[in-house]
């Protein structure tokens, strides 16, 4: 099928862009640094005018669908732990990239379908949380389970959805403002995949967005048929599982499985990015641009008056060239939706470039110089321009 | 039917009392105060030794389906805003218990199916939070939207999920804990019905719990019928929207509608807590008990060695009534599942049951001396006993 990408989302019942969402919250205030990667508040639970605090929410999203998948085909409740970590993930790396390194204070909200999801599942995602945060709390960030909520929601619910609510309190002076984001600067890029000093496995770097698209466009059809309850029944049959793999067969040019890779634990980079914070100072990191939702687009929403210039992003490591040959969807669309390999950007002075590929180096992250930051045109609006063996895509 | 009840709540795929659930968490810590209403964490953000913290999360649950059938039928966006409501104050009243009442951040995680929750959906969600703030705030309640997170994920949701979490900080010394009541103590019950002070319509007591079950033993099965996207297919059809009613039809004994009764938000209880609080200070209420998932059963999971005697509760309202008739259920499971018409409960010396009852009347909440605490006999566990005019029940 050569449906256009965008399409393709839609038909799905997911975009990128969000558009009607972003316009019902419009309104609502941005924050004490609206340029910071997420909202940061005044510290209203103490009052200090010196701190403030960040409350965010995220969740694994339709991963948990392909865990389902994974756990009934294989009866192991493993793969449940690493729902629960591209939860917290999700939301810990969104936070540090406003400069909040803990400690984290973590809620969850569980909603399960009873009749589909028992106890043992809720025990792993539980344990996964816990697993997670011992794992950031040998790397000295800590990372404390304050509870959470699980419901019996099958009503609503067709399997499970883990979504998290973190808390982070930090002095003002060290949020990370991206709108300092200069023109000189250079962009660093941080590996999504491999194994980095604090992960057991390797890594093939999907993260947890653009799951709804990578699972329907690799699986195969006998998912439709197994488990019509790991998709919405308003998506067009044509595009439920539209793909030529099952969760065992290997994933091309790789040792994993296409599973395996589909399945890997969203990489916490606060590690690294607190390493950082301590070999730079806060004042020289210009902007920390998790590249979550919208991908390499992401950091136009982010600065004022600047072209983004990233043309020397590495290769797309496998899994994300299997998901773009079998969607065939253009690679335009694939680094708005997919971090394509690279899911942290470091936007810093030249100066400062070195000190970032040294720390990821420690952290056994590979990272590059993948591009740098220009002024636009007097009164243009950001723009973000990607020069890549596919072509070249301006956002 | 007259299936027992028990065996009715699981074939709906819930379970008041979420046994496996509660075993998953069983050997997480309890935080600074085990026998307060909801967990208190050392303030890890700050540091102070003298304050501590709630994160705390809860959801409108199953409720947003019953506002999906009121919306689809009458078009009318407004039943969103309740569920806004419903979400958050399952969290305020849940803190309250506990103490702490405010300042409070919230932050929310709604998955929604695009397919079938547009973004003027959204919006009006949104907005019923900023309406709830806003109205509490005129009580001297300060509650801060801090953000949230909307996501797509039809694959895992058949309509939209409305979760929050809240944090709130508060100084240990005024935490209520509620393993201080003791025997002599009178039990006071607050009305879940009629028009508190800061309320602009009349409610008819339901709150966000046994909604499932209420939906399905009113509601009839045109439901089923014309959307069988708001219930769980894995339910026997028999449990299906096996109701009489229709959501315009009467309530009975009412001047209600069944859909504007079910729809009833929940009520907030936190200006009356702050008044109960300012009138006889934290250290005369030895406990506050919300009569939330688990219902009037609930206040035997605190305290030590006692027995709760609950003998002078009010009559059912007309809701829970037109659900007894309904289902066909014995009044001892309605007594576990439905607050039956008293939602918060005080426990208090006797000397200060007066100043309970006045603060009440100053609040227009309806409110009575619905029973007492007596010591257990040596050794025994707590229990709790409802003497009612359908009978006496144990639990």
């Amino acid at each position: 099928m050569t449906t256009p990408a965008d399409a393709r989302y839609r038909a799905r019942g997911v975009s990128s862009a969000k558009e009607d969402v972003h316009q019902a919250i419009a309104h609502l205030d941005a924050g004490l640094f609206p340029g910071a990667f997420c909202k940061v508040l005044p510290d209203l639970l103490s009052g200090d005018p010196e701190s403030c605090l960040v409350l965010h929410a995220d969740g694994a999203g339709t991963k948990s669908s392909l865990a389902y998948l994974a756990w009934r085909e294989s009866g192991d409740v493993g793969v449940w732990k690493g729902i629960a970590q591209d939860s917290l993930v999700m939301n810990l790396d969104d936070c540090a990239c406003a400069g909040a390194i803990g400690p984290y204070l973590v809620s969850n909200t569980i909603g399960r379908n009873a009749k589909r999801i028992p106890g043992e599942v809720i025990a792993a995602i539980i344990a996964g949380y816990g697993e997670v945060c011992a794992s950031l709390e040998a790397e000295g960030i800590t990372c404390h389970l304050a509870g959470g909520e699980t419901a019996d929601v099958g009503d609503l619910v067709r399997t499970v959805i883990v979504d998290s609510t973190i808390a982070c309190r930090l002095p003002r002076r060290e949020v990370i403002d991206a709108s300092r984001m200069a023109a000189g600067d250079v962009i660093i890029g941080f590996s999504s995949t491999g194994r980095a000093r604090w992960e057991g496995v390797d890594n093939a770097g999907i993260g947890s967005n653009g799951l709804t698209g990578a699972r329907h466009e690799l699986l195969a059809k006998h998912y439709a048929q197994s488990y019509p309850e790991s998709h919405a029944p308003e998506i067009d049959p044509d595009f439920v599982y539209s793909g030529p793999y099952r969760l065992q067969d290997p994933l091309p040019d790789s040792s994993m499985s296409i599973g395996q890779a589909l399945l890997s634990p969203t990489r916490t980079y606060v590690p690294l990015i607190r390493d950082l914070i301590d070999a730079l100072g806060v004042e020289r990191i210009h902007g920390l641009i998790h590249a979550s939702g919208g991908a390499h687009a992401k950091i136009g929403k982010f600065g004022h008056g600047k072209r983004y210039i990233l043309d020397a992003l590495p290769p797309p490591p496998p899994l994300f060239r299997a998901i773009q040959a079998a969607a065939q969807v253009d690679w335009r669309e694939m680094y708005t939706v997919y971090n394509c390999g690279v899911r942290l950007l470091a936007v810093v002075p030249e100066a400062c470039a070195q000190a970032c590929l040294d720390a990821a180096k420690a952290a056994q992250i590979d990272s590059w110089v993948v591009g740098r930051v220009e002024d636009a045109t007097a009164g243009a609006a950001n723009s973000v321009h990607l020069q890549t063996a596919f072509g070249d895509f301006s956002y």
